[in-house]
This record gives C-alpha cells, structure tokens and sequence, in this order.
C-alpha cells in the first residue's frame, strides 16, 4: 500500500546525503497519505546506502506502527505532531546539516537577510524556546512537536516552511516529501549565507520588507510568475 | 538560427553546476549576438542535468521571445537592460554563489586585497544602493538593471566586469558567455578570500594601487603578456 | 593471526579518507584483541591509497612488535598507553581533523553546544593541559597518552569517547576500531558546528543539563531506544 | 632531454587541481636539473585538463627559453630567482590556495600554532614586506623573487619551506617539485587550521617551542624516526 508515496519518501531520504546534508544516518524524511491519515517514514539508524523500499515504515497520526518490520525513526512522534498541527503540510525533513544546526545551537533565528531567503521563506527562519526540564523528561519527541507547534502563529508555517529547534537542529516542511527536501536544502544555505554574512558584517539588519515581499510572492501564491507555471 | 551562441551559452549554463555555483536551479547565463541584437537565455526554473540545447529561449533587447516554448529566465529583463546600456559586453552570468551572495547580504563591495582579485577586476567590486519601494513595486527586473547601471560611471563595467545587488547576489559579464563565467567563478573566489582576509585581519586595507595596476595589466589591455597571446 | 581484527583495522583505515578526515598520511586507527593483548595498527607513514592488510602491524601492550615488516605508526606508544589505562576500550583512532585540530590548538574544550555532540559525547570533549618540556623532551608519545588519561575522572573516557592534544590534535576511541572511527568523525562534525557556534554567538552558553542527559541516555546504555536495538 | 625531470613536473602540475589548490590555471611547478641548471616549468595560462609532457617549457637560470613552443609561466622570473638563492632546493610550486591567500591578502605571516605546522614548517611560515613602487614597476616578477629572499635569512628557507607574499599569494618548495607539491598543500592546511583557531581561540598564542622541535626534527634531520627510514 502507498506504493508512490513510498517511492517519493525513499528518493527524498537518498537525495539527503546527495546534498550534504546528513553525517552517517543524521536524518529523516517522512511524506503523509491525507485521506488514509498514514505517514511513510525511514527506519530509525539505517544506513542510506542501504536503505530500501520495503524497510519504510508506516505509522499512523498517532504514531503507531500499521506496516514494516523495523523501528520507525526515534522522531516519529515529533512528525506526527507537526503533521496534525499543520494540515497542509504533506511532507517533513529532520537533518543535522551543519550549518543550520550552527544556529540552533546559537539559539538565533535566522534573520530574512537576502532574496535566496526569501524565495523560500517568508521572514525570519525562527528559533524555538529552550526546552523544559518536564519536557525533556516527558514524551520528549512529541514535546519537539509541541514546541515547534507554538512557534508559529496560525497558518505562518505555510509562509516559512522550517524551523530551528533550539541547541538541536532543523525541520522543514513542504507540500511533499519532495517539496520538504527542498526547502532543507534551502535553509541548510539560507544559513551557510547568513553565517559568512554577519562575519563580514556583523551590524546587518533584515533586508527591505518590500524586497522580502516581492521575491516571495513572485514564486508563490496566485500571482506567482517564476518557472514555468501558466 | 544562432546555433553556435545557443551552443556556448548552453555550455556556460552546465558549468555553473560543475563549478558549484549553483544550489538548484538558482543561476543564469546568456549571450548576445549583437549584430541581429538577439539574446539568448536559460528558461525559467530548469534544472541544470535535464536542460538541453533547444529549452533554450532567444529574446529581443526589449525582453520579447522571439524563439522557444519555454517561459525565459525572470531575470530577462535585468540582462536586457545590462546589454543595451553595456555596449562592450556579449555574455551574463547571474548566480546565488554563496561567498559572493554574502556581501551583497552584508552590503558591502568586495575590497582589491591581493592580486587575485587585481588579475580580473581593476579595483572594488561595487555593491549597488538598496533599490527603492517603488523600484521594487515596479518593473522590477528591469529596475535590477538599471541600479546596476547607476552604479558604474561610464566605461568602468568593462573593467570591474561584476557587481553585487544589495541583499540580493551577484551578476558578472564578459566580452561573451564564456567569459562572463569566468568572471563569475572568479568573483566567487574573491568573496570567499575577501570573507576569511577580513576574520583574520579587521583592520585589513586595499592593496597597494601599483600592484593593482601591475595585476590587471598583465592580463588586459596591448601591453598584456600573462599566457600564450603573441 | 588476528585476520578478523586486521580486516576491521584496515576498513577503518581507509574510511579515514572517505570521510575527509585526513591529507596525506596524517592518521592511524588501530584495534585490539583483548584476550591476547595484542594490538593491530597502521604502519608509519604509508599512504592509505596502498594500504594492504599485510603491511599492517602486531605490536604488544608494551609497543614492541610481534608482527609485520614495517615500522609501526610513530604515536604507537600513545595507543599502548591508552588501552592499559581504558579496559572498555577497543579501537583508537588519531587524525590531524581540520577542525578538531583548530579546537586543539585554540587550546580549548568543545563545549556541549546541541544534541549532535550529546548523542555521542557526554558533555564537554576536553583539551589536555599543555605537555610540560620534559615530557615533549622524554617519552614523547608515550607521555602524550599519560596527558590523555590525567585529563579523564576515573571511567569517565567511556562517556566521553574522544580527546583534544593541546597544540596536537584529537584522538578518538570506541569499544572496537568502527566504532572509534565513528566517534572520531563525529568529534570533526561536532568541532565544525560549534566553530561556527561561537561565530554566530560568541556568548553562547552549554545546552540544557535535561537534553544532553536525554540525548546521550536516548542512545547509549540500558535503557536506549534509538536505531534497531530491541 | 629531462624526460624524467618532466614527468615528475608533469605530474605535480596535474596534482594542484586534484587536491583542491587552483581555480582555472592559477598555479604553476617547476623543477630543477641541478648539474645542468636548466628549469621544467609549465607554460603560462594553459588548463591542466589538456596539459601534456610536451608542452612543458625548459629554461636556464636566467629565465631564457630553451626548450619549447609555448611561452613559459608568466612567473618564470620568481621561480629562477628562487632557484639561485637558495641552492638546496630542487621544485617549487605557486599556487593561489584559497586560505594560504587570504593570510597573504591579510599580510600576516602564519603563527606555528600545532604540531601539523611543525612536522612541515620550523616556525611562523613568514609573510614578505609590501612591494616598493619601483619594484612592482620594474622587473616585477623577479622582485617578487628578490623580496621572498630577502624574508629568510641564511639558510632557513630549509627549515620553512615556503612563504606568503603580501597581497598576493603563497610560494612552496623543496627538494624536488613532489616534496615542493607536498608543502604547498600542507601550507593551505595549515593556513586553513590556523584561520579557525584564531576565529576560535583571537588571544591564541604560538605552540611550545620544545614541542615546535620536538615534531620537526622527528621528520627531518638525521634523528628522523617517522615514517619507514631505517
């Protein structure tokens, strides 16, 4: 079952260390099937190059496992929090790419600074809060789903697909699993960007909102003209 | 028609990637025939490993199509305008490189520090002013154009064959597609040395203008002697 | 003898380029047979691209050969010396990592920054004190794994599986050579982020107490759940 | 005549490209025939993807052409200059490495801050005084040679084999073009590894002299015990 959505979750997991953007098995990508409510995931602690169609595992918006012989990603609950919390959203992308993980650490967001940011993403890459101690020490994983969750304001996770999760690491979300890879990708060098920018400058402020506007809507929304879209 | 231009221009598009300049499909070379005052360009939103010869689009010096299926680059009209009010240049490259997207984030030219940068480029590579709400509400392409242009008095683009737009990226341009890649790569380089040069020296200042002199005359210019030009 | 032990020594070996942990030489990995206290490493100065099994060397816990024609690595005595003063472990591996170096040189620890570092490391990866003139002057290498063992409490060495050398360079361990070569290459990632760390914020303080406990425990000891572990 | 001189230039030549050290044909190796005093030396502005044997270019030591059709490197002077000064080395290389240049650019010399310096280089990897007017007028790239002589006193180019010189670029060498090839990358190493520290650690301070020692005379010198010298 979910044959294509496999297919889509298998090519964007091998497409990570493609981008280097995974050390080892530092990742996951995960692609949800709306109208059954099922969420295709990788096994947790495989190896890539070794990774295979039938090792997905299939887990429902609880994260119970419904198909597949091996443990489901240890961050299988925090996926399925963001996959409830967000309804639109229909593919999600946990890495440890280094650079976007240098900010996590940092405890910045990462500060709209140029139109490669804003081609994608709409305003400042945020930050979560610290983590409690009750949440560290609880469900910790759904926790990371909660946390991001109350990061975002109403449906502005559909205007910046990404977050940092403080002294952890990234997610990034996406219509698909393709369109997730995608945007990790974009933020892994969204952050590359900023670091080197704040060395070479480090009184930068955010860039023009007018320019932050301009590019974001000339790739999405209904008036939308980049590529070759109609 | 124009098949040897479509053919160098389709070139220089392909090692964009090889050079790494590139993430996705964020990057554009054209070149110019300046007898029929044709300009060809990559489509829109096309990535680089499927992008073949006829995907190609030939526009006019207004920006029309004259030839192709494909929606042009929506940077068409910023090359345009860099080719009517640039009369010596026959190739443009546009790219999100990530040192030089840096500075122009940062807002900053990149400095002559060494005769790296003094080999192609006589003098600093200039960052434009921040465009104005009403450039960007506007045509705004062509307006990328036209504060590139304000930002070069008279001939010197032909001596600082590149430019940073304010929190945007680069452009770079030669006497065809070809060299306008080069150029590209080169500033690149420059932004990347220019990057480490100022952590381990803030204090840094520009070279001596003798070795600029020295640098860029070596290799420009009826008293050039660097390679095999007799 | 020792073929199995050999076979994993050499993999290792030559996953050390793979994984651009090493120019030229600068490495060893080496594994032990606990049951007859013999240790298996790489000869000195060989480049890895001819490395055969055969050249690999048998030296006792006391560094004296008992197998091979080549001369041993020139750190041979600091692998004795760690192996008799940590029993868990079964693998080490010295490279000269760009970026653990540079820690290693700024003569400082790397802090426990993000969940990177504690899914591995249990709190900050420390640096040696600086090695006095007479211990540079006697036994050097012998006297640079004295250094390592003082800079570690008690079994403390199995929680934090990696050390900085001031002004030398890091030495990794693990309870055989994989996994050593694993934490060794975790240490470059983990010394890469927090470089880029302190850039981003210079005021950056360690990670919640709460996660690295969760991070560490969540892989490691009786009660971990991440990978395929039942 | 030299064919074995040629293929060893040959084949360092090609090396720079391969281990990262030049962007399009910025670099050159040249090596010398001591008994005869004649120099191979790659000709100028020539990609190392289509170099051949053939096409390198023989000159004596006062820079004239004395076997081959194309014109020698443009830096031809520099190398005969450096040939003449310091008797007892046979190749050097010159390259724009990226971080070996930016140290130039930022005209300081590069502080011994580890043993991976040490093995190579007996101390700080000196940065040369600007270059007067009349000398960047004049006979320019044999002042540039003239100017690196000047930074060594006596004899010690043999204990640091290379240089930086200031706003420019890093010159290697050794006893032959391979050992001059092999300093040059470990000076970009070094040059690398020292960029991170300073930025880690601003108040590092140089390594302990003894330890400075103790690495470089156990590679050089007839105490030399790494590696398989008997």
């Amino acid at each position: 079952m979910l044959e294509e959505l496999k297919q889509q979750v298998l090519e964007a997991n091998l497409a990570l260390p493609k981008h280097g953007m995974v050390t080892f098995t530092w990742g996951n990508v995960s692609g949800i099937d709306r109208e059954s409510g099922l969420v295709v995931i990788k096994p947790s602690g495989i190896e890539y190059d070794v990774l295979k169609k039938e090792d997905l595992v299939v887990v429902d918006l609880s994260g119970n496992v419904v198909e597949g012989k091996l443990n489901p990603s240890s961050d299988t609950p925090t996926h399925v929090v963001l996959y409830r919390a967000f309804p639109e959203i229909g593919g999600i992308v946990h890495t440890h790419s280094p650079y976007a993980t240098s900010w996590a650490q940092a405890g910045r967001g990462i500060p709209a600074l140029g139109t490669t940011h804003a081609d994608y993403f709409y305003g400042e890459i945020p930050c979560t809060r610290p983590m409690t101690e009750n949440e560290i020490k609880g469900a910790y994983e759904a926790e990371t789903g909660h946390v991001i969750v109350e990061t975002f304001e109403e449906n502005r996770y559909d205007f910046v697909p990404g977050v940092l999760v403080y002294a952890h690491a990234p997610f990034a979300w996406g219509k698909d699993a393709t369109e997730a890879l995608h945007n990790a990708v974009v933020l892994e060098e969204t952050a590359k960007m900023a670091t080197n920018t704040v060395a070479i400058n480090p009184q930068v402020g955010v860039m023009q909102q007018e320019l932050l506007d301009k590019h974001f809507l000339r790739k999405h929304g209904k008036d939308a003209y980049y590529g070759q879209q109609k």
